[in-house]
């Protein structure tokens, strides 16, 4: 191809295809087959659209959050899933997941590399409204798949409760109308012995 | 739930989990395993980050193609992939389609219901710039992957290269520069044996 920036963009389109393969945790509903991070992605973007209007920020950027949720785990393609109740894991996560970002994103032109750099960045910092927000659909989409799959994840080794709503607690300030249900479903699998108290 | 809002919203997010699992023609490249929609829509989502300045219409929205091709496949949970070169398959696929839609959109709240029901008609009716710029993307996506796969879905009963180009038409006066790449690749998947002439 003649045109270098356009193969550049293909190039890295080509190579992002890999997300498909990067398993998460959880299961799909109805199924035993483990959700790829490419659908987990998806689900989140589809969740900014629909459920934006929880956002503490009224003012928040939903193309922005689309944005971000589209491409915060594409770094795992290099770096690997690392399950959020894994002390261990996230250890050297920052560093893996920062030379994953590195080797990725460079594969486009340099604008658009530095374009995906800062949405990452912006993703991982949870500094931003659009991040914290993001972060909030990162965090209730798991729960709704395991509420709906009887606690797949959770019947793992050291899940506990406290654990769970501990890593749900963004909810709490940024979106709280999120947070009292994401509370009503993590009691009713406490109840229901999806989850262990 | 005492929000019924936020039920009716939670609902539809559980019902269209079911899109990770309709299957496409195309593989994932380096796999044997077909792509579903999920993984398919949130792939031409992030192309549409990408390649929005490759469309014609210099003015277009790219939140409203972002969000019309993350949508776009919905209807396929109860109407099924329909591939784009079986010509009986389409002879039904609008009504089975249409039927598909008014149950999954009205799971939502009302005014969500009506904007994803109109940004799924827009899409299909293919007469705004963002539709026809997210058409061009839903046609050289799978071109890259069978690009990529050796050609495996253009090894199946009809397909013949005259049938990939008229496939991908829209691309020559929606985005002539991917129209050009479009048809580099066609060329070449001819010359590779990829594709029947």
């Amino acid at each position: 191809m003649d045109n270098e920036r356009l193969s550049k963009q293909i190039k890295f389109i080509v190579e992002i295809d890999k997300l498909k393969q990067i398993l998460r945790q959880n299961v799909v509903i109805g199924t035993t087959r483990n959700e790829n991070d490419a659908e987990h992605s998806w689900h989140l973007a589809v969740m900014a659209i629909l459920l934006s209007e929880y956002a503490s920020d009224k003012n928040i950027d939903i193309l922005h959050v689309i944005k971000m949720v589209l491409i915060h785990d594409l770094v795992e393609i290099d770096a690997g899933d690392t399950f959020c109740y894994d002390e261990k894991g996230h250890l050297d996560k920052k560093e893996r997941e920062q030379k994953a970002a590195d080797r990725l994103f460079n594969i486009l032109p340099s604008d658009q590399a530095e374009e995906i750099m800062a949405l990452w960045r912006e993703f991982e910092e949870m500094e931003t409204s659009e991040a914290r927000f993001a972060a909030c659909l990162d965090r209730i989409q798991p729960l709704i798949l395991n509420y709906n799959t009887k606690g797949h994840t959770w019947q793992k080794p050291g899940v506990t409760s406290e654990k769970v709503f501990k890593r749900n607690d963004p909810l709490r300030e940024n979106a709280p109308e999120l947070w009292e249900f994401a509370k009503e479903i993590i009691e009713d699998s406490i109840r229901k012995g999806y989850l262990r108290k």
